[in-house]
């Protein structure tokens, strides 16, 4: 998931380089709605990232409903299988919603799922007017509800705050076009680019902001992925370490299952973990897993395409890569790979032979190196934070 | 030299995370002289900036002479040798300079060496106010030259723009306190902490923006130094590249002399180079170089550090390391780099064994990496450059 609440809602005084226009225009350029529109679809956002990491396979959404310049009633979409936001919104505005104005953050649905269509909600409740944040990304249906709306003379603005509505729905955008989570690969690296001293000591190259916004980041995700190595090297909690927050599932990646029996990831009481693994591994260690309550599955041969496939089948819609250089070179070899967040700590730790973020891509001339797109240089604490997107191709 | 002008001159719209006072204060935090003081020292730096790359192991200087609110007269110290930036501006006002205001931007001197003192040049000139940015960082005459021109009855104001005066003379202040040229580290990775690909090739790492600015920083040093790996390997000109820019001395250290005969540093016609070796090694080589017009010096054990001392000794307040890995820690681990000036570009290029910047500095946990302090993050066109300095056990 996107929604990096941290890195979304950054600090004003801190510089964006890519800079993002922020009013509300539409495809043309020329803003949509009011200062008051934009104002009320900020908060259906807001709203929305009450549920950061819960609605996989759903999108995060917000909505607000307004009578006479005044907020009414709000929802969020909590998770899948519960209600949308328009009706939580609905709800709580009860008759005021009549001649209202309803914002929301995500095209309303217009069909029959686990719930029912949005669009006729809102059209029953007799509101006036929708305002819409962005148009349902499925092609299959991108505009079905919007069509309903104005079909049953309901006044439909289409395009405010878009581009944030976007970004923080990016991982179910992805998830929906792609047919695949968004793969973010996340690192945290010294300035002379290592990410553990030769000797595979890492603790910690980030300071306490840095981490922090790490934790913030698991909470926003649906799984959290490091390979064999990692486990045995760091040993990591792999958790969001907040009270309340959302944990992703952690995801242990190993062929061999020569895994160590002490590993905290085997602590399933905070948060979930899965070991993927081949067919017929370790079967002794196996055993040892489920009983711990870890979670196993075999996969016919276990890549980071398989791990991924096998991930969008459970209804993700985001994994993070928190794994080591080798395990990272072969996600983005594999397109598992689409977005980097890359922490760099102002520190320099030397080391010939010490391991770096990502592994072999089998480049040999810098010029075939892959360009990030859409980069943001972005300091937190004392460290800086960039974060970027592969080229197309990995998308 | 410290002075690298668009690095000084950075756009304003830029980010500076290690927010710098660039008010006048004193000691006390108290702001000394007036905005209109403030602009006529910031002239006086952009005047001492002309000298850029020439004046070791003399400071850049630059003076401006004011009569009721205007400019007279205005001069910069051009090099070693020649006058100093008083004179030079005293000269251009002539008899206006008497009852006038004369800013400089370091304290004047006060005693006879190759010109006369300055002290004497402005009391004679009859000047009523001096106006200085920054002491003599020289412990032994500091403040000799404001006490000669107090006692004669001259009014002095010390304090106008210290800031940013100092770091336009950093590193002449470090030559003088340390009796060592300051040592700067500058080196290229990429987003993955790369240097090079596995093959070595490394053509080009930063934008066309990024290159641009080492170059100006090639300008602004006495020195830039090199291994035999990066001569055999990247073949560079370690030039300016800029018409009518100084170039610095290029500095090669071979233990071996296994150097090629078809380097680029042998072509002497537009900068000189000096290869640093061991006392007798590949005299046929030495001959051949002497042939090209390159100067040999052979030390009896060459390290960074005797290096580092003979740079001292030929005058140099400056020297850029442009090395790789293994020379770049030796560098660092002998106290000779003061400063790292780090160039990100956000591209992946991956590589297990590709080289990174710092190679081994003996450190086998994380917490006894170097941090760095002072630390500034600005982004150059698409690539990041980070500023710092080690800690002080290495200053």
């Amino acid at each position: 998931m996107n929604n990096f609440p941290a890195i979304a809602q950054a600090d004003a005084s801190l510089p964006n380089y890519t800079p993002e226009n922020t009013l509300p225009v539409d495809s043309t350029g020329k803003r949509v709605g009011s200062d008051f529109d934009s104002l009320m679809m900020r908060r259906c956002l807001e709203l929305a990232r009450r549920a950061l990491g819960r609605t996989s396979p759903n999108p995060l959404v917000g909505a607000v409903v307004v009578k006479n310049g005044e907020i009414v009633g709000e929802g969020f979409h909590p998770r899948a299988g519960e209600p949308h936001a328009e009706v939580f919104a609905l709800r709580a505005a009860g008759d005021r919603a009549r001649g209202a104005t309803v914002y929301v953050s995500l095209e309303p649905c217009n069909h029959y799922g686990r719930t029912p269509p949005c669009s006729e909600g809102l059209i029953s409740a007799g509101v006036a007017k929708v305002v819409v944040g962005m148009v349902d990304p499925n092609p299959l249906v991108a505009g079905g509800g919007i069509a309903r709306l104005r079909a049953a003379g309901v006044e439909v603005v289409v395009g405010v705050e878009t581009e944030a509505c976007q970004q923080l729905n990016e991982a179910f955008v992805h998830r929906i076009l792609h047919k695949r989570p968004l793969g973010i690969l996340k690192y945290a690296m010294t300035l002379d680019g290592k990410i553990a001293t030769t000797s595979g000591h890492s603790a910690w190259i980030t300071n306490q902001d840095a981490r922090v916004e790490v934790h913030q980041l698991r909470a926003a995700c649906d799984a959290v992925i490091v390979g064999g190595n990692t486990v045995r090297q760091d040993n990591p909690y792999l958790t969001s370490h907040q009270l309340g927050a959302h944990n992703p599932l952690r995801v242990v990646m190993s062929r061999h299952l020569n895994l160590p029996e002490n590993a905290r990831l085997w602590q399933t009481a905070e948060a979930p973990t899965l070991v993927l693994t081949e067919v017929g591994a370790n079967p002794d260690f196996q055993k040892f897993l489920l009983k711990q309550g870890v979670e196993v599955v075999e996969l016919t041969s276990l890549t980071p395409e398989s791990a991924t496939i096998h991930l969008y089948e459970r209804g993700f819609c985001s994994a993070l890569w928190e794994c080591g250089g080798t395990l990272a070179a072969s996600a983005i070899a594999q397109g598992a790979v689409q977005k980097i967040l890359a922490f760099i700590a102002p520190k320099i730790i030397g080391g010939s032979h010490a391991p770096t973020p990502v592994g072999d891509l089998g480049f040999s001339t810098m010029t075939e190196a892959l360009p990030l797109e859409r980069v943001r240089w972005r300091v937190v604490g004392s460290d800086c934070l960039v974060e970027g997107y592969l080229p197309q191709r990995n998308q």
